[in-house]
C-alpha cells in the first residue's frame, strides 16, 4: 500500500461512483477519472437500507431469511405442475360469485381500468348475459353491481386482461409435490380476442364454442389421459427454443402430440375431435396459459413462507405492477405499469401501446420467460434485440435469483438451469430489475396485440416490499 | 523486412510446417519453434496436387468450375421439398424388379455385405413372400437370384441398412422448383427394427402395418393436405433443437400437427387413425426419412452440372462409404467405412459397433445434420461433446462449402444460414472433412441402435474424386 504522501506527490487517478458531473469537473481539471456507474440501493433510502443490510448474510435476521429462502426454493425446484381437469370457473374457483369478474395483475377499480381491460369487462358480461349490450354493461360497472378481482386471489392467472367470468373454462393444474391448485382460462388465439378488449360477435362466438366444446373436449382428453406433466413439456420445449411466455410452439406441438390421440379415442363425435385439433394446431401460444397455470402452481407452493425474500408474483392490470412476496403472504406491492420497448407490428408505433398489462409475468417469476432467453434466441426476431443480449439476460437473472433449476436445463448456457427465486433482497441491493418479455396490446380495447417487447418492473415496487419484509422481521 | 544476414545474428523463430520432428530437434537445440499442423493436400500425390491447383481460382478451368459451381449452388438454394404422396416403391421407382432389394449406401455384393445389411435383405424377402425363412432367403441370396441396387440409383434413401423392398410404401418428395421426385421408406421405430437388420416376427409383423394401414393413412393425409412443405418444417425445426438427422423431436411435432387434423378429417375408420398417431407421435424420429427424402429431392436438382466439384451424395452401406460429385454425375467414390466416436447407450462398446452405415447423410450433404449442429445444442448429450462444440462443427463446415443456405438460419449464430454444397477442391485443398452425427448399429444383425457419434467420411473419397473430376476437365 502506498503512503498517504503520495496523494499529494503521485499523478491523481479518480474513481467517481454515482453522480457523473464530479467525474465532468475533474476530467475538465485534466485528471484521470473512472466513472462507475452506480446509485443507492432502494433510492438511497438510509433507513430501508439499514434494514436491508440487516436482512444480508451476516446477521441473525438474515440467517432466518436465508433459512425461509431455501425452503422457498426447495418448493419451487420440487414443482410437479401437471394438468388435470378443464371445469367452469364457477365450480371450481370458491368464492366466485355470479357478478364477479376476475382480471390481471393487481387490485384495480372500474374507473381506473386500461382500455383494453375495460372491454374485456364488457365483453364478459355480455358472454355471461349479464348485460345485453355495452351501454348496459358499462352502466352496471359504473353503478358497482360488478364484484372485480384479480385472478391471483382465486390462484388464478390470465394473460393480457386476464378476464376470467364464471362460466368460461379454465385449465385445473394441480402440483403433485404440494398439492395445491392452480387455474388459467384457455388461449383464444391472436388477433381479435377479449384478452386485448375486443368484444364483438366472432369473439363472443368463440367464447361460446371455447365453452361448449373446445372446454369439454380437453376436459375429456385430459381426463383420458390421467394428466398431462406439464413440468416434462416445459423442460423439453425449453431444449427446443421456447421459454414458454412468448414462444410457445414447441411446447403447444408436445402438448397437442399428446392430446390428439386421446380425443380420437374418445366418444366424441368426430367432426368435434377435428373442430378442436384445428383450433390448437393453429395457434402457436396456445401453451401460455397451461405455462402460466403451471407456473402459478409452483409459485403458491412458495408463498407464505415467513420471513422468505422471495417474490411469489409480479403482475400488471395495465395501470399499475404489482408483485407478492413470500414472507409477506397476501400483500402487494404496486407501482406505476412502465412502458415496453420492443418491435411494433407493422403500422403500429408506442404512441398505440398500452403499458404492461397481464398476468403472463407468473413465468418470468418462475424462471422461464424473458428469465430463460437463452432457451430461446429466436424470439428476439420477435421481442427485439441479437441472441447475444438473450443469453446475457438469463446470465443476468442469474444476479438477482437463488438457485438454478435442473430440471430447466438450457443447452446454450452449457445444461445450467433456469435462473430461480427472485429475491428481493438480491434486486434491490443490486438494482437489477427482473427482464420480462411480453405482448404489447394496443391501448384501446378490440384492436389486439401491437407488438413485443422485454420491460423491468418499477423499482419501486421491491423497496416497499423490502420494507413490508423489513417490517415483518421487525427492522423498522 | 530484416536482411538476410539477420538470420545469423538475430536469436532464431521457426515456423514448421508438417512433419514434428523437425521441431522437436529444434526445440532440444533450444530454438523457439511454432509448429504448425499441416498435412500436404491429397496425401501429397502431386499430380492431383496440380490437377486441383487449376480448378481453383485463378485458372480457366477453376473459374470454369466455379460457374458450374454458381448453378448448382443455386439449385441447392432454390430446392422446394414437398411431400405429396405414399406409394408402393414397385409402383413409382422404375425398373424395380419383384426381386430387387434396395440398400444404403455405394453398390455392394451380397457376400460383402455387413451384418445389419444382410440382416435386413432376410427379413425383406420374408417380408415379400419370395423366401419363407431366413435359410432360403440366404440360399437365394447365395445364388444370385436377389438383385441388389443402392437406393440411391433409384433417386431414393433409407437410414441404416436402408432396404426398401418392391411392397413397402415410400414417401414420395417433390422439389417443386426442380420438377424432380425422391423417395424414402417409413421409420420404423427405435429397437428391434428392419432397418439394423432385426427380422424377427414383430418387425415382419409392423412392417406389414406399415404397408397396411400406416402407408395408406398417410396417403390419405397427404393428398388431403394438397402436399406438405417439408423446407418449412425443417427451416422451424432448425430454430427448434433439430438438425433434421438425428434429432427430429420439433420437426416430427411439426409435422404431426398437420397430419392429425387432415387424418381425423378422413374417412378413414377412427380407430386406425388413432393407432397411425399413436404410432407417429410414438416415434421421435419419424421425421428423420421425411428430411432424407427432402435433402435427396435438393440435391438431386444439382447432380450432373458439367465441371461442378459439388457433393451431391454421402452414403455407406456398413462396409464402405461412397461419395458422388455433381459434375461426374452417377460415379461412385468409395473406401472403407469408418468407425463412429461417439456415446453408446449402456452395456455396449466401440467392440458392438457396426461401422458407419446408412444413407442419412444425405442430410449433412445438404448442410444440416452435422453441419446444423449449433441449431441443436442439445443433441450434444445424445451424440457426445459440448454444445460449444456443435457451433465449432457448423463453423468449421463454412470452410469447406460454396455458401449459406438462408431459408435454414441458425439462431445461435446471429441466424447465419447453413453451410450448403461441400466443394470437394476445399475439402482437398484444407483437409477438412464433412462431420456427420450418426446413430451406431450394433454389427450383429438385429440387436438395433447403440450408440450415437460423430464420424468424418474417409479422406481417400475425396482424393478420388478430385480425380474424376480433373479427367473431366482434361487436367489429367
Amino acid at each position: 500500500m502506498s503512503p498517504v504522501s503520495d496523494l499529494t506527490t503521485a499523478p491523481l487517478r479518480v474513481a467517481n461512483l454515482g453522480l457523473p458531473s464530479f467525474a465532468e469537473d475533474l476530467r475538465g481539471l485534466g485528471t484521470d477519472v473512472v466513472q462507475v456507474d452506480w446509485t443507492p440501493p432502494l433510492g438511497g433510502d438510509a433507513r430501508l437500507g439499514w434494514a436491508l443490510a440487516r436482512m444480508l448474510d451476516g446477521d441473525p435476521v438474515g440467517d432466518r431469511v436465508a433459512a425461509a429462502n431455501v425452503q422457498a426454493l426447495e418448493r419451487l425446484l420440487a414443482a410437479q405442475p401437471t394438468w388435470v381437469d378443464v371445469r367452469a370457473a364457477r365450480d371450481v374457483l370458491p368464492g366466485l360469485t355470479s357478478r364477479t369478474i376476475l382480471h390481471s395483475g393487481p387490485p384495480v377499480a372500474w374507473k381506473d381500468m386500461a382500455g383494453p381491460m375495460r372491454g374485456a369487462v364488457i365483453g364478459a358480461l355480455i358472454f355471461e348475459d349479464i348485460a345485453d349490450d355495452e351501454e348496459t354493461a358499462r352502466r352496471l360497472c359504473d353503478r358497482g353491481e360488478v364484484e372485480f378481482s384479480p385472478c391471483h386471489h382465486f390462484d388464478a392467472v390470465g394473460p393480457m386482461a386476464g378476464v376470467i367470468s364464471p362460466s368460461m373454462p379454465v385449465l385445473v393444474v394441480r402440483n403433485e409435490a404440494h398439492g395445491n391448485l392452480a387455474f388459467s382460462n384457455l388461449n383464444e388465439g391472436l388477433g381479435k380476442a377479449l384478452r386485448f378488449g375486443a368484444y364483438g360477435p366472432d369473439v363472443l362466438e368463440r367464447l361460446r364454442w371455447m365453452r361448449d366444446v373446445l372446454g369439454p373436449s380437453l376436459q375429456e382428453s385430459v381426463r383420458r389421459l390421467g394428466g398431462v406433466d406439464l413440468k416434462a413439456i416445459t423442460a423439453q420445449a425449453l431444449q427446443m427454443g421456447d421459454e414458454c411466455h412468448n414462444r410457445n410452439l414447441a411446447a403447444t406441438s408436445l402438448l397437442f402430440r399428446q392430446v390428439a390421440p386421446a380425443l380420437v379415442g374418445s366418444d366424441l363425435p368426430r367432426s368435434q375431435v377435428q373442430q378442436v385439433l384445428e383450433f390448437v394446431a393453429g395457434n402457436n401460444h396456445f401453451f401460455l396459459n397451461f405455462s402460466m397455470a403451471a407456473c402459478k402452481a409452483g409459485l403458491d407452493a412458495a408463498a407464505s413462507i415467513p420471513g422468505s425474500s422471495v417474490v411469489t408474483v409480479m403482475a400488471r392490470n395495465g395501470v399499475e405492477f404489482g408483485i407478492r412476496v413470500s414472507g409477506t403472504g397476501d400483500r402487494w406491492y404496486t407501482a406505476p405499469a412502465e412502458r415496453i420497448q420492443g418491435l411494433f407490428f407493422p403500422g403500429y408505433s408506442d404512441a398505440d401501446a398500452a403499458p404492461d398489462i397481464g398476468d403472463s409475468a407468473i413465468t418470468e417469476t418462475f424462471g422461464i420467460g424473458g428469465f430463460a432467453m437463452a432457451a430461446a434466441p429466436a424470439i428476439v426476431q420477435f421481442v427485439g434485440g441479437t441472441p447475444d443480449a438473450a443469453v446475457r439476460y438469463t446470465r443476468e437473472m442469474y444476479g438477482i435469483t437463488l438457485g438454478r433449476n435442473p430440471a430447466y436445463s438450457l443447452p446454450t448456457l452449457n445444461f445450467s438451469g433456469t435462473a430461480t427465486g427472485i429475491d428481493i433482497r438480491r434486486v434491490a441491493d443490486t438494482g437489477t430489475l427482473p427482464v420480462i418479455n411480453t405482448g404489447i396490446a394496443h391501448k384501446e380495447p378490440g384492436i389486439g396485440q401491437v407488438g413485443a417487447g422485454v420491460v423491468r418492473p418499477p423499482a419501486a415496487c421491491f423497496a416497499q416490499a423490502i420494507e413490508g419484509l423489513a417490517g415483518e422481521l421487525n427492522l423498522l
